[in-house]
């Protein structure tokens, strides 16, 4: 199987491993714009060699693993680039915009449409790890768009990935994944912010946090690049999911300058439930 | 060693069971407003017996691993029982409160308020762990307030626990204990409270949550019971790190608004930064 990838990352880079893993005879090419990153997967063996958008035309898979501001960028012309048996998937957290720039294009059935839930806060060809996909969900948006036989073949190798497969319309997608992720990360920025700003000098305090800390704070390791593109592509879905997180603090904070404790309580009782609602 | 553990949940729990580990001549009594409680640490072996007030006339040491409303009201009745050689230790997320109930008791050099930066999310004597104090940090407060010789007993406990020892003074701890813990608690809760009223009927939706969510969310599984009195006492170092908390994030969101990306990449590499201070 040739598989051409384009963004040898955390997400590509692990796919990559995963990819190897399973089939022995599989030869991957990497494309990014960067030569330094290229030869940095090549040396971790992410990589088998330096491809190009030339190679496309014989891939069997073509895989997008960038920044979804680049990737709307890029779709149209990996698609112009393709053979007629290639499957191109792309693997960004939002899908609206993806799924719209190739609304049009005569190979759009050569496209799957997908959302690996999967990541590290970590990012470049050094934060690839084994088994990243194991077990995890993927999205799937507009899967009718793709041919039946490509399909049936990305569906193989997720499964073969042991990933579980959902499909979701792409507005859906973007509205759900803004609360259940973006928000998350917006949240743990900005506490990040919050604590440096006032523990500007005093870095020894930072030894007075705990695991509590370190796991709220941990995506505000997140790579910049990946994600203020997936906020602007996100925007409006992002800020509607700020203006209730920031009435809830408001709320809160009311609550608790009024002492108004029982309700809090009852309140924070309430959202204990989530460990009933979370998988782990 | 005779011990009298007052709360046998989580930290006190924990700490029996590393107490044990240590030293199997130890003898540890609980005490607990609930029987139920009280049996349940004694079948998971965490207590050797059900012990009162009375018996602390006898302990070597007394820790108390209450909620530190509670530990505020038991605290002066506690040295009221105590020996002359007992040392009695807390384990509240708070101090001033619980160093000014006791600032002028007659045995205030028998108490060393102190502060182990440990825990999860789960509470009760079923959440206790061994090791949860290893190489982690114990603040300790107003230690030349504490008689020598049982302070260096505290000491040599904490070491025996591969703990890390920090003293500070008790305004200081609260202020700056807000910022990296209770802040934390509270983004995590309302955090949860967001994605649960928006995805209220839509469990399924849940699936779409990735291990960011997951670890951003974990600390609203919290106890209510423990973490409600801990804002209240430290009501106004909460306010203010929620009033800034709140600040970033409407700062954030109007650049948003304004697709000022330029400024927003900025921002988020500079809090990136917050890997080379955090030690994990």
């Amino acid at each position: 199987m040739k598989v051409s990838l384009i963004g040898v990352g955390l997400m590509g880079g692990s796919l990559s491993l995963s990819l190897q893993k399973l089939n022995c005879h599989v030869n991957i090419s990497g494309i990014s714009r960067k030569e330094t990153t290229l030869k940095k997967a090549q040396s971790l063996g992410l990589i088998h060699q330096i491809g190009s958008m030339n190679d496309l035309i014989n891939a069997d898979l073509v895989v997008i693993a960038i920044p979804v501001e680049a990737t709307v960028t890029i779709l149209p012309k990996v698609l112009d680039h393709i053979g007629s048996k290639t499957l191109v998937l792309d693997m960004g957290s939002t899908k609206a915009s993806i799924c719209s720039v190739v609304a049009d294009h005569p190979k759009r059935n050569q496209f799957l449409a997908c959302h690996p839930i999967a990541g590290t806060e970590y990012s470049g060809p050094e934060a690839a790890i084994p088994d990243l996909y194991t077990h995890k969900t993927t999205m799937l948006c507009e899967v009718e768009k793709t041919k039946p036989e490509l399909l049936e073949r990305a569906i193989d190798l997720f499964n073969n990935l042991k990933m579980n497969v959902r499909t979701m319309d792409p507005m859906e997608h973007d509205r759900h994944i803004a609360y259940v992720s973006h928000l998350s990360h917006i949240s743990s920025f900005m506490l990040g912010k919050t604590v440096m700003e006032k523990e500007r000098n005093e870095q020894n305090i930072f030894d007075m946090a705990g695991s509590g800390f370190s796991s709220t704070v941990r995506l505000a390791k997140s790579s910049p690049d990946m994600w203020l593109p997936i906020f602007k592509q996100n925007k409006d879905n992002v800020l509607e999911t700020m203006n209730e997180y920031i009435g809830n603090l408001q709320k809160f904070k009311s609550l608790l300058e009024k002492d108004a404790y029982n309700e809090l309580h009852q309140q924070m009782e309430q959202i204990n439930l989530i460990k009933n609602i979370l998988k782990d």
